[in-house]
Formats: C-alpha cells, structure tokens, sequence
C-alpha cells in the first residue's frame, strides 16, 4: 500500500491537507480559555451539520461504537425494551452491545442489502400499546453493505403508531455525506464519528441528545462514567472537560464543520451523490450488480459491489493491496466473500475516484472476472464531465 | 498563551517533533497487513515500559478515565467491595466511578498531600477475612497533590494480609515518568494514558491486565461493549481492532516506546529526577513548600506548591497565562486556591524548566509574594550545572 | 486545483510525505555538528546518484537556473567559445544565459522533438583544431519536448574529434529519473535541482564537478560570489556554508537520496519506464503522437503530446484545472499552443498515472477532440497490469 | 542539541508553528493561477514592511547574500566605484564580492563594534565631485557586532554632499526587527533574506529596489541572469517566475508579512526593543559589556558580547551546545573568540529569552568566569515585569 494513492475504503477517509493541519497542533493547556474559542465553534458546527437547533451536542475521544454506548446508557435501563433492524455488520453490532447491557432488543431481520423495514416498524410498535419499547434503533446507513435508510419513514412508523419511544440513530457514515435531519426526522440521539464525513482521523464520538433524550437522562439505569453527558455537559458550561480533551481533534472537527458550512451543506451532498453516481455508472458497465437491493436504497457514501458465485470478493481487496497499493473495503458478516466495498466518502474529486476504477478493473481481469478495461471507467468519465459542466455552468 | 513557551501544567506534555510527525499520518488501511505492524509493537513497546513480561497490554481511544472503567467492568460486578484511599482529585475521581458503577466502596480519607496509607490498608485486608474486598485501588502519583504512593507497599500490604484481592493502579502519572514495576509488585491492573510520560497527544486509554486479571474477565457482571477487553483481545489476534483504531496515536505510540526503551527506562526516570528535583530546589529557595507531605512522597513528575495563607493560589495561573503566555496547573478539589502546580514530566529540558521558574518568580513578584526574582532559577541552576555536569563527565 | 489530486506537471513532482516530514524542520545551529551531520550524507548521496566516484558535488539555495550559472561561471571566462543545440525552451534558456555571460555560443539548431545531433557536433569539434570550444553544453531531457538525448554518443563525438573540451549536462529532468553516467560518460559538470528526481520543494540548485571542471576553476574569469564554488568548498570542508545554508531541504536531500538508493537506481529507473511507458501507450490509444520524434528519444520523465493542427493545445491545460482541478503542462515556445504535457517523473504510482490518463481524456472529449472515453485508460492498465505482474514474479 | 529549546543564533530564527505549516505545501502548478494569489501579496507585503511605495520587491531562491550580488550586478558596471565601511564580518564579505566583481570599492575600515562613519563619508563623497562612486553600501545591522548604524544619517551624508551615488543597505538582520524606511531614508537597494525578521526557514533573498535602481539596470554591464531582476520583473508580470519559484518558502513569506503587519510594525519593533532591552540588563547584571561600542548602536536583534581578555568566547558557545543543547552565537572574524552572540530577533517570547540567559548563566560559571548565577535573569526579569505590566495596562 502506498500512502499516495487514495484510499477507498469506507472510513476513515482521506484527510484533507487543512484539517491535518488544524489536528496537528502544540499542546495548549486545555484549562485555559483557548480550549473554550476551538471547544464551543467545534460543537455548534456539529449541530448545524445536524440540521438541529435543539439538540446538545457531546463529543467524546472515543469511536462511533462509544456513541452508541453514550446513547443506550444515557437514556435506558436494563431490561428496557428497544426495537432494531439487523440488516449488515453495523446495526449487527449495535443490537450486540444492546443485549449485552441486558436490553431486551426485539430484533427484525431483514436480508443484507434490505433497508429498515418500516412498515413492520409500524406494527410491531401499533402492537406495543404498552410502550415497553423505549427506544427504536436505526442504523440510516449501513457500512457493510451500502444501504441508505429512510429515517423519514422510521419517524413516520413511529407516529402513526403514536409510539413515544424515542428514535436513536447510527450516523456514522451518513452525517455531513448525505441529508440528515435531525429535528425534522425527530431524532432524539444522532451519533456519528470524526473519521467519515468530517474527514478527520478517527478518535471522536459525536453525539446529538434531543430535549427528549436529555430528559431521559436522570432516570437511566445504566452505569456509565466515561459516557456520561452529564459529567461532559458539566465540563462543557465550564469551558472543559470531565477528562483530558483530545484537543487536536477537536480542532480539526471546529475547521471541519466551518469547511463543511462554507461549502454549504447540501453542496456537500450533491458532491457525494455526484461521485457515488459515477461509481454507480462504472459499476453497471462492468456487468455487476450493487448489494443495495434497490435504487432508492443506494449510499452515495459507500458502495457495496457484489461479485460473481464461487469467487472470493476478499480476492479483489488483497490483491488491489498488494499489486497496486490501493485500500478497498472487504464485505463483512453475511456478505464476508460475496462483496467488496468502494468507499467514496469525505473530500473525493472525480479524478480521485477514477484511479480507484480503474484499479478495480485492474484487478478483476487479473483475477479473470470477465470485465472490460476502460469500462466502468468510461461511464463514469461520461458521467463526471456532464456533471462536472453543469457544475461549471451553474458556477458561470 | 504562547505556543512558543513550553508548557507547564501536569500532562498532557510538550509533544517533542518527532511523536507529532509519528501521529500526524495520512489514512491507511486499518484491516491491512500494515495496521499489525504498528499495533504490536506499540503493545509490546508499552508491555516493556511496563516492565511485565506476562500482562496482556489494550489500548482504547479514550483517555487515563476509560481505563479506570476498563479495569473495574472487565473484572468486577455491581456489588463487589473495593478498597481506595482518597488523597486528591483524582483518587477521588476513581472512587466516584466505582461507587456509580454500583460498587462497594472502602474509602479511606487521607489529608491531601499524604500517600496511601499502606498500614491501614493492612488492618482492613487483614480484617476482610471473608475476602469481600475484590481489589484495592492505588492511585500511584496523584497529580492534584503532586503525591507519589508507595506501590510495593501496598503489595506488601496485601501480601501481609494474605488478601487474593487484585491490584488496580492508576499510573497515569508515573509510568514512563518514574519506576514502575509491574510485574514485581504484582499490579493486576495498571492503568495510563497517552498525553503523559509517553509525550503524545491525549486520545489513548493504555491498560495492562496481569493474569489474574484475565482470570476475572469472565466472571465480571459489569456491563460494558466499548471498554471489553475480549473484543479487543479478538481483534488483536486478527491484526485488528473491534473498531476504528486511532491509527495515527497508535503509531506515535509505537514511536514514544522506541524513544523511551532506546534512552533506557532507567535514565528516563533520573531524567525526571533530575528536572524535578531543580525545581524543588527553587521552591526552597523561595521560602515555599510542597503540598506533598514529606521528601518520601515528591513526585518526579510534577510539585504542588503551597501558596500563604489567605492568598488565592490560582491568580499565579491565570496572570502566568495572561501576562507571559506560560500555562502552569491549578489547585483542585481540597486544595484548591492553595497550590499552583509545576508539570514537569515528558521530554523536559534543563533550558526548558528554567524558563518556567522564571515566570513563575516573575508572576509571584507581580502578585505581591515575598519571592526574590532569580532566587529559585539560581537554585535550580545550581543544581542543574552540577547535575549536568555529572551526566558529562559519565559520558566522557 | 485540488491539492488532493495528483499533479502532472513536469517538475516540482508529487512530494511523497517521507520528504515533505524531512524538509519541515525546526530551526537548528547550521554552525554547529548537527548541519555536517546532514550536509555530508547528502553530498555523499548525490554522488551514487550521479554514479560518479570522482565527482564534487555542490548545492546552492537557488534552482536549476543556478546550476547552469554555476557550472559557466566556475569554469570559463568572457569571450570562451562553447557548442550547444537548441532544441527546446531549456536548451535555449541555457544558451541564452551563456551568451548574456558574454560566452561565444556556437549554436546548432534542431527541430523542437530532435535530440543533440551528435554527428554534427563531431563534425564541428572535429573542425575546431585551435579548440576553440571550451566547453559542451548537453541538455540530457528537454522537459519542454519529452525528449531525450544520448549524452553517452556526445561523449563519443568528442573523444572521436580528439577534442578537450568540457562536457556540460543539465540532467535536471533526467537525474534520478532515468540512466546517468557521470563518470563513464566523463561529464564535467552535471546539474539538476530538488524538485525533479530528488521529489523534494524547489530550492536546492545540486551540481558535480569532475576533476577536469575542478581544474578550471582558478583560471574561469567570469565573475561570481553567491555561485563560487571555492567558497563552498571551503565550508563544506568546516562543515558550514558560505551563507546560511537551507538545512531543511539538504535534510530532505538527504532522506530522498538514502529513498532512491534503499530502493536501488536501477529499480528506481525501471519504475520510471513502466509508468511512462503506460502514457505512452494510452497516447498511442488515442491516436495522437509525442512530440519527441522517434522511441529512441522518449523521455521517460513527461511526455509531450501533440494536439492535432489548428487546436490550440493550452486549451487543455487550462480546462484541466478549472474542471477537474488537475494540473498538466503547457506547451513552450517553439511547442506553445502545439503539444501539452504529461509529467511523469518523481514517485508516481500506475494508480496516480491512471487517474491522470482519466483527466486528459475527459478534457479532450470536452474541447471535441476525437478521442474515445476509457481507451487510453485501457491502453495503459493493459500495460500496467503486465508490468505489475512482471514485478509481483519478480518479488515472489 | 535539543530542537525543543529556543534557539539563539542570530538566525535563522525560531519558526512560529503558523509559518512552518504555511511553509510546509503540497506541490502546485507554479504555471496556474494559484501561484499569483500567493506571489503578488507577498510582494505586496514586503513593500509595507520595507515601508516603501515605490519600490519594486524581487524575491529569489537564494539567501540574502544572492541579494547583495543581485544588487551589485543590475546596477553596476566592472570598474565602477563604490563605497563602504568594513565593520564587521558581513560588511566585509559584501566588500569582498565587489572587488570579485571588478568593482572598485573604497573601504573605510572602522574598529569592529563602531557604526557606519557617516561624516568620514560625507567628506569622502564631498570630495568625489566627478561622481566616480556609483553606490555606497551599508550594512544598517551588523550581525557579526550587534551594531546597528545610522541609515537616516548616510542618506543626510549623500545629501549634504550633493552626491548622486545609489544607497545600498543591507538589512538582512534589521528589517522586521526594528524600524526601515527605504522611502523615507531613500534607500535604493534594500536587501534582506527570509530566515531573520521574517522567521522562515532560510532560502530566499528578499530585494526591494528604488525607481532610481530600477533606472539603473540596462546600463549596468555586470554580467547576471540568475540574479537578473528583468526576467524576474517579467515573470511577476505574468504571475510567473523565469524559473521554478519556491512556493512554500513564497507562501509563508506571505503569512509571514501578514503576521507581522497585523501585529503592526512598530508594535512588532517594540517588542523586538523590549526583549531586546532585558538581554543587555542581563549583561550589566553579569558586569560584562557588548562589542558595540555605545547605546547609540545597541541592535535589537542581536547582542553580541565581550568576553575577558584570555578567555576564549567560543568555548562558551560549544559548551552550551554539548551541555546544555542551546545554540548561541560564536564571534566571527576580527572578534573570534573575543564574543559569544545572542540573537534575539524573531518571535521569541520573555520566557524563551530568560531561558537563553539562565543557560548563558550556567555556562560562564561552569567556564569560571565570575558570574553569579541568577543575576543576569533577575536583571532581565525586572525588565520583562515592568515592561510586561505596561503592555497590559496599555491593553487594558
């Protein structure tokens, strides 16, 4: 692997020059009032990125599986009742840490390549006229297997079945990629991490608590220390920490989400639907077919690429590795062989995205799966300059 | 503040260049072969620091308080006693956790500025016949008071007793900074971080687990997913990492271990010695004392200074910070407004320290104190000349 | 432009992070041990690159530009009369440079895309029985054509005449890129810069000096002081500098020579030839020729394109960067608004190429040129993954 | 050595963190639109700072003394006269390259720690009524001596003996330091480098030239191109470079002059007095005295101080490097082993300058020279105090 090719896997992606930069700082004494001018900006950014004008923001120096820890332990208590889809590696997980802080997960499966399904969601909390379930778990997109969720509708099943369970929500590789909205969708705990669309190195857990959330807070049965709001609240009013600060990171996320804003959010958006996109194109002129069972489902932050019966996906990744140096993601869980992931989060440009096709191609022929050189590359060639010139034009 | 300055406060550290370069890393393939070859031997680097060679070594994104709650939920349940003495802040810190996690804790008060009261441990463990007290908690610097506990005397203690109950030590302070022997002080669970005698930015929980507290993993009933040290002993095993790994701290890790185990432990530790010993010399030359009782309790990693009576110990810190951009630590918890506190851990230089003695003489003075400007820098040099002098003609 | 795409013009190249690490430096004592420390090694390195046991070897702040100053200036004086072929723009800058020296330049013009005419200049060294000809000047890669020369067949020529002279070569676009003899090819004073081969910033002009140049050196009458080279060498020999020396880049020097000798130079050259030879067929995809005449003079460090009549080459250059935020080069001089060029030197990997590759098509199907998506592409991976193959045997 | 203390060489100086990362760029097409966007305001910066409107600023890949050669070769002719005093080492290496360059320099010698004799050059170009002297140089700050000299009292010089000649100055240790007025003084060749008041790493040297220098280049028949401010001025004129420019170097001279101008320029000359002033108490306090020969020429950008009959200044200086790891100053020339240097320019902070005068401390004591330890640093910290507690009242 060089570290002068791209990387394509999904997280943690490549790191923009400027947000190195902003993490690779001296160290300043985290007690002072520096800490307040990169700790506060850090965390308002965040809540813009989440499309939220009430929510509290928490950031750990932890990963996405801390947030999800912050959010069960925070709000519940064991025993309690939480309603989750498994449908890939991720939600899998989630549902595990679940049941092993004694959570009674009531878990729909579903195929991975599904989506969550709402509707079942719907009946399954129209039946729970007791409320037992106090939170419903949504993974909105699903890493392993490329899969975008529809939250809209998870909140929809929630309110036609006039549940009051609160809606959690794993963002990790959704947030600043593609449209999240927290308040619209009534999120009540929205968690993410630096490493995917912040684009910085991993280490942080970034969580949004919804009034509704926070006023679980008291009454949840769970210990936690290290992920208590409360403490980091506390520590927040005071300009710090309830511990040492991962003051770089923070820095980075502070100049992240100002890049992020400056850009304008759904620029940002269109940027990613447009590099998935040309992917998407390269992917149907190779005769493959996605893991997402459907349009409407398709991540512009990861694609998950299914290959042929009896060959070994995990080929594809180990020898684009060690022949050109270039990192695409292995499948993982139910999908471990039959798939492999391109990542095409973060700050990708079309030329980026190029080279990673035309190292898939690369390497399948070597590895004799009947794909033609040049091809995907071409359609998405043919779909970056069209829309590389609407982007001109619009910009005219 | 200055970037510029060095910086005084108790961790995390002056980051030397070459641990900034080691972490600030462009995004590699955390599944691929070239993850292993920074994650092991930073483990087996740290292993070494610990001076063990049967711990099984984790390394979290998290920070010194993730370790505190990796050591009690992997090895304890809610319920089981606890010893601890509380002899500063961050003593009473760990207390605080454990007694939210549901523990049973035995606190033994201690005036700050004292040690572990080590022959009062021996009364309580010998009088736990019936063994409820499943592990004593030793915090081996406290940083607040500027205290180094004896830990081959509570082993001892234990030993005495003939008590199996585990040993948790809290070296956040002290390991990399000043002797600590893992192994021959039978610590079961030794607990650091990374922005401490390992020089790096803060982001890492580092934890050794002995045998006997491998053992207790199983049995232990507190919940816990993130901090589970069996997923991360599976993923170590594979190369991996239950989840996004902090590729970029890990491998200042790895570089930070090189570093120590290269200078050799042993003059790492007369390296502090050294420092921290020109700076007592100028607190005596100032007519002040240290919040640290007695000459057997110093630590070599950072003073507590008293300040009179009646005079508020944090204006030092804040017009050292606004006045000459110098960041020194506050007192905290009992000792609060009576002791300003001198870092001097990491990779500290003579030139370096004496700077700080300056300010601080300078910001007294400024302040209406009765210190004489040079006074404590003379003392300090004096025994850094004849120090440095030693260390030349050793290596002449 | 994104600085996140690879670049492709012909110089500075892509600066692997290795370098940019070794360049940026704190401040150090250039009087002091540590300058020698670093100076002599990448003296000492230069010189295995310029394969050269007799050689001195000297490096300037200053550029290419500078070397050419150095290498006149050091060893001739007004009115010395010296032979040299115009046949691109840095040849031409060269001859213009020696003729503002007052140097009676025997000029030999080619056709931009020709190589040196060695048989003429054996003809003319062969008529100058006074020898008149101080001095050969030799342009081993016009960067402005992609062409290559064959300094060993100038050597013949002047051995075949029985002529003195010195030989000149500006090896800034073929020195550690492609096959350079100093000593077999009995160069007397061989130039290149930083930013080429060495892949470090602009900045350090590097020469070698044979004996013979040596030699000339007291009796050279043109003026100089910054580019003496008597200076210089008085402070190398005190480990110091005339002035104050750049002690980043030299660090840098330093670092990129042990690269490409841990990587071995013939290795290094091969990688060169690969890459460019995957241009070369992707251009051959096209349908579109080099402006380099024939395959014995390709250069294996850029390559310059020919855009067909009446299409002004720069065209592409400039859509490149505003589209697709790529950087390519123009055309120079007697080849503006005729050829556009394709760098290909420094650490280029096939997946950066590709993405190049990628770019150029994308552009020329915008402007209208005939060109097919994907086909030089294919051209190129078809070669790459031969080649990569061929090298994967190798190692296996 | 110990890049983690201040250094203390007269430059190059210590590099503020922001300008090590403005300096540290990937590479970019120095052909593209991009590189006028930094040019053009580092220009435009460094005419403020020379506090000049009509000057026309040239910066090369060079060092300062590469502008002294581009000062004498655009303006002069061989046989031309000029004049100059030698009063230390960098004033006699720039008379040393006239002569190189044929010119005809008449040097008025003065003891090393004496100024410029402005009324001994007055006479002499009062009586130089045929106008044969075409320049006189002067060296406003003389590095070697820590003499600064009166530039305002040369031009009253050239104008109260009606005289035409050019003045030259070189400011390489003095501008950005303390107070240039190239307008104002009619200076006509300002020359300066990056590594001093700038606090870049070294690599360029920064000319400004008068319209009347401007008028004198197509008659100056000295022989340049490397240093030819005319392709240089073409280039500039096209965004451009006549050879590959030094982007981060230019970039961070950018920075670098937007820094110093937010500061403000007689704030920035403030504090250069200030920490300036606190040295040379510390001197006093050590009873010892400068080589500049009164108050009048104290430069506040160095110090450069005398050491008792018999004792060899050096050792001081290798000392404290092998002991100590601080870099100063060795005497140069005439004044080897006669001084030991201090160079207090640049960003350097209270703090960092007492820890330069507590090593110096230790140094002389450890060397038995009859210094009391803590006296030079109590000397300076009452300044720093006073001067500290002024720029807060001020603030307030």
């Amino acid at each position: 692997m060089s570290t002068q090719n791209p990387i394509f896997i999904p997280g943690p992606t490549n790191i923009p020059e400027v947000l190195r930069k902003a993490v690779d700082m001296p160290t300043i004494d985290h007690r002072s009032p520096m800490f307040g001018k990169i700790l506060h900006p850090a965390l308002e950014g965040v809540k813009k990125v989440l499309k939220s004008t009430q929510a509290q923001v928490f950031v750990f120096p932890s990963t996405g599986t801390g947030g999800w820890e912050t959010a069960i332990t925070n709000t519940l208590s064991a025993g309690d009742a939480v309603l989750a889809t498994r449908n890939g590696m991720f939600s899998h997980r989630w549902i595990d840490m679940c049941q092993r802080h004694g959570l009674d997960v009531e878990v729909v499966d579903q195929s991975w390549g599904e989506g969550i399904p709402t509707d079942r969601f719907e009946e399954i909390l129209t039946a729970d006229t007791a409320h037992r379930i106090k939170a419903v778990l949504a993974t909105h997109n699903e890493t392993a297997t490329g899969v975008r969720s529809d939250i809209a509708a998870v909140r929809r099943a929630l309110d036609r079945a006039g549940h009051p369970a609160m809606l959690f929500v794993d963002g990790v590789s959704s947030i600043a990629c593609y449209d999240f909205r927290m308040d619209e969708w009534g999120v009540d705990v929205a968690v993410t991490g630096s490493q995917k669309g912040f684009m910085l190195p991993p280490g942080l857990a970034i969580v949004g608590f919804s009034p509704k959330a926070m006023a679980a807070v008291e009454g949840a049965g769970l210990p936690r220390t290290f992920f208590d709001i409360r403490d980091m609240a506390r520590g927040y009013a005071a300009n710090g920490f309830p511990y040492t600060p991962p003051v770089g990171l923070l820095n980075g996320l502070k100049v992240a989400t100002d890049m992020l804003l400056d850009e304008g959010l759904e620029n940002v958006f269109a940027r990613h639907h447009r590099i998935a996109e040309g992917v998407r194109q390269a992917v149907a002129a190779w005769g493959m077919t996605l893991c997402a069972a459907r349009p409407a489902l398709y991540s512009d932050s990861v694609s998950a690429i299914r290959t042929p019966d009896g060959f070994d996906a995990n080929r594809i990744v180990s020898h684009a590795l060690n022949t050109y140096g270039v990192a695409f993601g292995t499948g993982l869980g139910d999908v471990a062989g039959k798939v492999f992931r391109i990542g095409h989060l973060g700050m990708l440009t079309d030329v980026m995205a190029l080279s990673g096709l035309a190292t898939a191609e690369m390497v399948m022929v070597d590895l004799g799966l009947p794909v033609t050189l040049g091809s995907g590359v071409a359609a998405a060639q043919a779909h970056y300059r069209h829309s590389a010139g609407q982007a001109c034009r619009r910009a005219a």
